[in-house]
């Protein structure tokens, strides 16, 4: 059985703005406990890419962007700043689709999407206009958050670290993983049985983007400043799959019919 | 405040097999109320598609459909069964993508997916192979359900009719909405400001796919028979949004890059 009957999810409010070089273990769990609440062995973390990537000091002041050629050439067509076109591009490894206000890229993690991560909204820019790059590897970020838990209070948590993504024929974001320990990312329950015996073809279930959807549900896109949720009731590892990355869950290049 | 702290998701096992005819919210409310629980006012009722489908008698028995010329030659094309791709050509308005085994198409309803939602697992074929087409109009589904919910126990309740989807560029299914009444769908933070003061430019929040995917955690895929979820302390409706449907999730053909 790989499902549960119940669980929940639990956001954490009231963290203070992150900066770069906070220790987020210390910060998240600090406050979770002044709201009565700890890390429990089998919790799975969810942390928004935004406290992620500014822990990590991937802020960058626009002023210190010098545009390519290329920048400037997409910033006219697209009609954006050429130093926000120019990190966009040194984020991504392909251009699939342009217009005006937008560029839907693939990032060089392998995830497809608008501006390549590349954000200007919930920082701060008292030193001048900035953006807000992804982690460098987030699946490393994720597994360090959950070792840390581990060394640190001896409890095994599943981390994911969730970002909000477009899709091409549905309005409104969701929530997605893109770094992930701890976990089964994805649930194949390929070549197994229906309930009627009828053998299951397509059945793969990615859990992990689930999970970062249900963590969205209580974290703040605006001023809600809830950059964090638990979930508490649903099993790390399901079946006999194993622990697994975010990075798996990228559709090869060879089968993508929307490039 | 558009957010909440902590909610749940209670799956709802034990359900008999449905059959075309059968009264949903009569055998899910004696099951809830079998295992301690009821439906509670601000409940989402999140309903698998199969079931819904099921119980409308969406069900197709293969030996019945005659395959068009369009259809056969699409088969051969794509290494399929000529009597299913002349039901996924019913049920579609275009045809997106093809390969072998695959057709990524645009159902009627608007919905871009491989097979229009025609699905042959967890389905009787007693009577000979079948097919489950999706429910001819989704949002009054939930709709109804949603209303005799309301009639019967005096609550009102959300309902979210949820089927799996897969996406180009990343593995495995997450839930969507496919149907939905008495909540908010798409939750539009555009032209509030962030945390920073900073104008947001793009945050529309697809909630109904997240509730959906939310559910899906619970929801067994193959023979775990859990088709319905509720989710229990998320508000039906947010900020000073409405009531959708699941339809308005549709991008407008005009603004598809990958058509």
């Amino acid at each position: 059985m790989s499902s549960t009957n119940r669980f929940e999810v639990i956001g954490v409010p009231g963290l203070p703005l992150i900066e770069a070089g906070d220790d987020l273990v210390d910060l998240i769990l600090t406050q979770f406990r002044a709201l009565g609440n700890s890390f429990q062995s089998g919790d799975t973390i969810c942390l928004a890419q935004k406290i992620v990537s500014k822990s990590e000091g991937r802020r960058v002041l626009l002023a210190d962007v010098i545009p390519s050629e290329e920048a400037r050439t997409l910033a006219t067509e697209t009609d954006k700043d050429p130093r926000l076109v120019e990190l966009i591009l040194s984020e991504s490894s392909e251009l699939l689709r342009k217009k005006p206000g937008v560029l839907i890229m693939r990032h060089r993690l392998g995830l497809v999407g608008a501006h390549a991560g590349v954000d200007q909204s919930n920082i701060g820019h008292e030193d001048g206009e900035c953006a807000l790059l992804l982690p460098v590897d987030p699946d490393a970020s994720a597994r360090k958050f959950r070792d840390e838990v581990a060394t640190r209070l001896g409890v095994q948590v599943g981390v994911i670290i969730t970002d909000s993504a477009n899709r091409p024929w549905r309005l409104g974001t969701i929530g997605v993983a893109i770094g992930a320990a701890g976990i089964t990312v994805l649930d194949d329950h390929r070549g197994g049985n229906d309930m009627y015996g009828r053998e299951l073809k397509v059945t793969l279930i990615n859990r992990a983007d689930a999970i970062a959807s249900a963590a969205t549900l209580v974290m703040g896109e605006t001023t809600e400043q809830m950059p964090v949720a638990v979930i508490r009731g649903l099993p790390l590892v399901v079946g006999d799959a194993e622990e697994q990355t975010a990075a798996m869950i990228n559709r090869p290049l060879d089968e993508d019919l929307f490039r």
